[in-house]
């Protein structure tokens, strides 16, 4: 059997995972497949460099067109990272007739039409399901899965980073610029944590899990996102003792196809399956119409997690190399994209505030919610010992935000409340 | 678009929900599929039967020939259950050249082999994403996203009737037969629940993962079966104040290519995600040797969580019949099926003793367990105030199967030992 060949381009923690893989499971891969899968070559920057895996040096190269213009090269897998050198590879790949599997999140959230619409054109494959919650295979229960279902609500906690983090915080009453620094020295954070604290990265994982579930364009831009950073361990303790673990949740909703799409840190009921997932671990849990709750748990990196999926795609494009059937069957968004506006958005909320302790405080406090028609489910009152004021906790029934942003306005301006301290959104 | 013509066998719950979802979702399947998918005939028992769903008397039959001999007829939808019948059914839908979607679990782990080799030689799809664990796609999970990884250990949560009683005893402190009548009274069991509660339900479903989870046939013979009526409300009671839920668990593991299959209650720690699964859910446990943990959640059963993953399977036939492909990817073990011995079974134990209330007792029990080499992780002794005798528990440290069976032999012989109350497996 002629083997299918492989062009690789990166070979950093991921790109070493699939060459473990590709080897170590290769007789199963040509059961599975038919054929023998070679990696014939690796794109690197650096030649010399030490690796923690041996390959002939033969089979490495610093020069692209070694791999992008090698008519012996059926598929490219890229794990390279960043957006505009990978894009510009991968375009090119596409042009030469090759097939594509890619782990690049930020480039799918920011390129994933064109590059799409470059494969239909070319008859390519494209497959990215490692771009999304490493080793979970949720791109294909989305769309292969649940083909015959409405999605109506994807709830992820898609960033393994925040997730370590807010559990630690959570185990241990740690303050969130502690844990950071643990997470720093374990690896498990970047020495420049942005992307992911401030929860970008699960933003653009959100945009595309929200255009597969929902067939219709999410842009990166139209996800609202705000991080962990002002995470408090007051508010986490406050959370655990009514019921609830703060997440970082990337919450996507479709509503007569109104979509909207946000990313933050949310009060997530204790009974919710999303609650107990701690750690680097990620979860994806998804709502249909028919089919109701589902949830689909697993590592969210790694070297080797992540390759499992890159190389799953692998073998899905030999599948349809073998069938003849490449580039047949894209994901194509066939609905206009219509994002919801404050007025659609609802939700509960788990209001903190630091209030003035006196009488007639909580009925001007409630007197506002009822006059934005906001009704409330609970309200504790906190007898802070280390603090002359009182603190007060409200949790709301859904209300639009439109509503609520009328509430924390008039708040503003009400004498009796010091401090609006936090404000989450509730799930669960 | 020449539309795609469906026949349906059967009209009960679960059809009824396919003709739903059918019907509901027929703009988005169209634009998924490219063509209108039409049910064309239904096969029922009774014409004339009241149904709450309104069908055109034109659609229903009762005569199988006007769906397996018709030639508009595209693909079979099989949801009437039972194995004889369906089976010729389908074999005789299959030399027809009709691709079948089956829901029917006993038909697959009796006569999966013999059916997908006939689809195979006659060019057919058959898909049975329905067969196991209702709503969540794992199957294709297992045979296209873990497609490059070698899975050694599925465990699952996979008959809803069992999970709901032991829920309801541990959240309750109920006992069985009480719980079991009242889930009788709900729907949720069977007037004769043999089938759910003595585990035969939950094998059928394990002997169609572990194959396809392990590349080898595994028939249903091959599955030791335990069910839980003899759960008791103290066993219950013991295992949650040491960090244990019961859970009625599928469990199949590989190694070296040694395989074992069996279903039994099983002492689950309360931090393993299995332990929280609650209710009529289901749950999938599988463990890869790339990927490490991961878990799949959602509804077992119901009429439209099933219907789900039929029509899911539905449009996967219609893909395929768009791309030329049908039947030309099946599903085949290639391993032989080498099972594992007693000797090979390892895993940890819960042992709960009445024993004799004086001195040295201990030490003759742990004397048994030393002289076969099993090593115990911890002992608790138990002041039973209801009864004369002592409570010893005994948790094992990993053991296999027939060094413990030796040691359960020789406790029957031990005059201080006066009942084996339970003994359960340990996971998590």
């Amino acid at each position: 059997m002629k083997p299918v060949k492989v062009g690789l381009l990166g070979l950093g923690t991921v790109g070493t995972g699939v060459v473990r893989i590709v080897e170590g499971h290769q007789e199963d891969l040509q059961r599975k497949t038919g054929s023998p899968i070679v990696i014939e070559k690796i794109l690197v920057q650096h030649m010399e460099k030490d690796r923690n895996i041996s390959i002939s040096s033969s089979k490495l190269t610093d020069n692209p067109n070694d791999i992008l213009d090698n008519p012996e090269i059926d598929v490219i897998i890229e794990v390279m990272g960043g957006v505009e050198l990978a894009k510009e590879y991968i375009l090119r790949a596409l042009d030469n007739g090759k097939h594509i599997v890619t782990a690049n999140k930020d480039l799918v959230a920011l390129h994933g039409k064109e590059i799409m619409d470059r494969a239909a054109n070319k008859g390519c494959d494209i497959f990215f399901e490692a771009s999304v919650a490493g080793g979970i295979p949720i791109i294909r229960t989305l769309v292969d899965g649940f083909s015959s279902d409405r999605i109506t609500k994807i709830m992820g906690i898609v960033n393994g980073t925040t997730n370590y983090i807010l559990t630690k915080m959570s185990q241990e009453g740690a303050a969130y610029a502690d844990v950071l620094k643990e997470a720093q020295d374990l690896g498990y954070a970047e020495a420049d944590p942005t992307s992911d604290v401030e929860g970008l990265d699960a933003a653009r994982k959100m945009t595309i899990l929200s255009t597969l579930g929902f067939h219709a364009s999410v842009a990166l831009s139209d996800v609202e996102v705000k991080g962990i950073s002002q995470v408090s361990k007051e508010d986490i303790a406050y959370g655990k003792k009514l019921g609830y673990e703060v997440k970082l949740l990337g919450i996507a909703e479709s509503k007569d196809d109104h979509i909207a799409v946000s990313v933050q840190p949310t009060m997530v009921k204790t009974s919710h399956p999303l609650a107990s997932v701690n750690g680097v671990f990620n979860a994806v849990y998804v709502y249909g119409e028919s089919v109701g709750e589902t949830m689909f748990y697993g590592p969210g990196a790694g070297e080797l997690p992540t390759a499992t999926s890159i190389v799953a795609d692998l073998v899905a494009v030999v599948h349809n190399l073998k069938l003849g059937v490449n580039g047949r069957e894209t994901f194509k968004p066939y609905k206009e994209t219509k994002m919801k506006t404050d007025e659609q958005i609802e939700s509960k909320y788990f209001i903190l505030l630091h209030v003035a302790d006196k009488a007639g405080v909580l009925a001007r406090i409630t007197q506002v919610f009822s006059a934005q028609e906001v009704s409330l489910e609970s309200v504790f009152q906190h007898p802070n010992t280390s603090n002359p004021n009182a603190e007060i906790i409200i949790i709301t029934h859904n209300a639009n935000r439109a509503a609520m942003n009328r509430v924390l306005a008039e708040f503003e301006g009400l004498d009796v409340i010091y401090q609006i301290k936090s404000v989450y959104r509730v799930e669960g």
